[in-house]
């Protein structure tokens, strides 16, 4: 009835606000005001079918021409490539660091941005995923301060995919929003643009079918945020249940609720088991040969990288396939387990991975890691040097 | 329990297929099948968050410069411009014949054409909305004979704008899908491209604020349907709940079905509703000094034409404003009521016009009448030359 209270009409049949219905912003910005500790402003909330949407208006917006790039992590989900690609702009690769559990090195970005600039790109945007798909690294605090920094120096917008911002699962990393950290190094409206994206499709909640999500967009002057407005409101809307689900996450039951107790056991049960899933993947493909994987400290991923022999790369090459997708398909085709190929994420060439989630049920993965273990041991013996 | 059978997993969490539940385009296509006495194949059918999502996906797919023309009518409601201007293209205008009840003559359409081919425009695509949305007019079976005809000649993809489907109010008027009119001419895949937009937000459902809907793809090469695919996929899927409905709206209870009794008492009562609301404003509109309306034969919309005095006129300029929009401006500050003015949707140069819905509660529409007849009594007395 509360959610209903801020519906004009009282029902859900209807379209909204094109930016979403205002009273579920408020709900929504009080959220962020609660995570972060500084104000944010329903105004700023866009709510759209999921963050993928969102994504799009941005690149609509940051791109005219191919000469406008974006920096984006590599490797990276590919919702930002193909957005690019589908706007004309051109993407601006940065390397992730493996060596250093994902690491988001600023000497790279500066690289990265110069190497673009010395051939005509004006890079517009830097992305960053965090918590990494298909990484599954958590940025320390003071690397995002040095991203922020980073931006606020080269005029970028930051696009911050925070979507995996509930999926943490190590003690020694902590979720920080882009927007908190900006504004806790004194940075506000003027000094950054800052655009956040959040989904009701992972967290603990995972309601990926119902095609939720906001971005929170700060820093961009009043004309320029007509024009985001204007786009959203050729849409129309985003769907009703969709903005109802979205402010839900961003407003859970709080202590004194009837159902706070219950909200804690069930959010704590599925976070501690995907932390266990993730440990239990990560220390079984670490055990495989040639096989080495950084740790899964966020999101739902792990992303092993797999030193193949020479002669698997060469079988690969006779079936036209690239490495890991070569060795991906033969494990669907033994066990009938999906992983997907590093290629479809960019990695560093001559590097192969794949992306293995964490999301199986827990009372399957020991026979995962089983059918797995036994699948790598026969493609070594077929195919070592 | 039927739906839910059709859904891997049994619930309306998970993300979809991108193309849309394939049970629930099977339940489309039959839908589509008994409406068209043709058969319709579940692959064609992309469902997706209304009608608008698509039509920007066609869009996408069609205009790859400013030099790809696509053909829209005027008057139109603005999502096609928008989407052109969006997409980079260029929109090539077509006149209704507003002399003829909004007739849609294939001689305007050849002259604009050749027009837009002069200029080094090449049209791609021809759009059709029927039910006309803002003019509420149907087209005659004989005059979509003669727009297939032309677009098949002219190599023109169609893509018709049907969501107004069921909104037919007169007797003498019948909707006929522009796939059953091409497919009684003998025209099948192989000789005319033909999309179909079809909504959950109009009709006697008008569930807009679930973001339902879906397009029907004929016509189109298998690599063409390849990169719809991969552009749909791109944003994962539409939200369930709406493609659910979409199922719904082309699957209505059937005869011996325990609701169908009470089906046919809801739909024919909101219909008839429609159509009595459609003719007493109607009625009203012609009424009023200087306005000339045509029927509202279909869609929820009325669109006078409206003779503004040249004082009126003058005093819309002074106040650097278009007439309509003044006009328009002056009704809701002095009454409360919302009409759209004309110049937002196009119209011939020097006339004016304003869209009227049909929505209002039908209880309600005496008392519109009265303060719109009174409002326009005293406008004209304030400006009449």
């Amino acid at each position: 009835w509360q959610i209903l209270d801020q519906i004009p009409g009282r029902a859900t049949g209807a379209y909204s606000h094109s930016q979403g219905i205002k009273g579920l912003r408020d709900t929504i910005a009080a959220g962020i005001e609660a995570r972060d500790g500084y104000p944010a402003d329903p105004n700023d909330i866009f709510l759209t079918d999921g963050a993928s949407p969102a994504v799009h208006m941005m690149m609509q917006l940051l791109i005219s021409s191919e000469q406008d790039g974006i920096l984006c992590p590599i490797p990276q989900y590919p919702l930002y490539s193909a957005s690019i690609a589908l706007h004309g702009g051109t993407l601006v690769p940065y390397f992730l660091d493996e060596a250093s559990g994902w690491g988001l090195e600023t000497s790279e970005l500066k690289k990265q941005l110069e190497d673009a600039r010395s051939k005509g790109i004006n890079p517009r945007a830097l992305v960053v995923i965090n918590p990494g798909n298909p990484t599954g690294q958590v940025l320390a605090e003071d690397n995002q301060r040095q991203i922020v920094e980073f931006c606020k120096q080269e005029g970028l917008v930051l696009l911050a995919d925070e979507v995996y911002q509930e999926n943490v699962y190590v003690p020694d990393k902590e979720f920080h929003s882009f927007k908190k950290v900006s504004r806790s190094m004194g940075y506000g409206e003027k000094d950054i643009s800052l655009i956040s994206f959040q989904s009701v499709s992972k967290g603990y909640y995972g309601e990926c079918g119902k095609r939720g999500g906001y971005m929170e967009v700060t820093g961009i002057s009043p004309d320029v945020r007509e024009q985001i407005y204007k786009v959203a409101s050729v849409n129309l809307c985003s769907n009703i249940s969709g903005q109802i689900l979205a402010s839900l996450v961003m407003s859970p039951p709080k202590v004194g609720d009837e159902s706070y107790e219950l909200y804690c056991a069930e959010k704590d049960g599925i976070l501690s088991s995907l932390a266990r899933r993730a440990k239990t993947l990560e220390d079984a493909l670490n055990n495989l040969e040639g096989v080495t994987c950084n740790r899964a400290e966020g999101a739902m991923y792990l992303f092993p990288r797999i030193n193949l022999p020479q002669k698997a790369i060469k079988a690969a090459e006779a079936a036209n396939t690239a490495p890991d997708a070569f060795y991906c398909r033969r494990l669907l085709n033994a066990t009938g387990i999906v992983v997907v190929p590093g290629s479809g994420f960019g990695q560093v060439p001559g590097t192969w991975h794949f992306r293995c989630t964490i999301l199986p049920q827990e009372d399957k993965i020991p026979a995962i890691v089983t059918r797995l273990t036994d699948f790598h041991k026969s493609f070594m013996d077929e195919f070592r040097n």
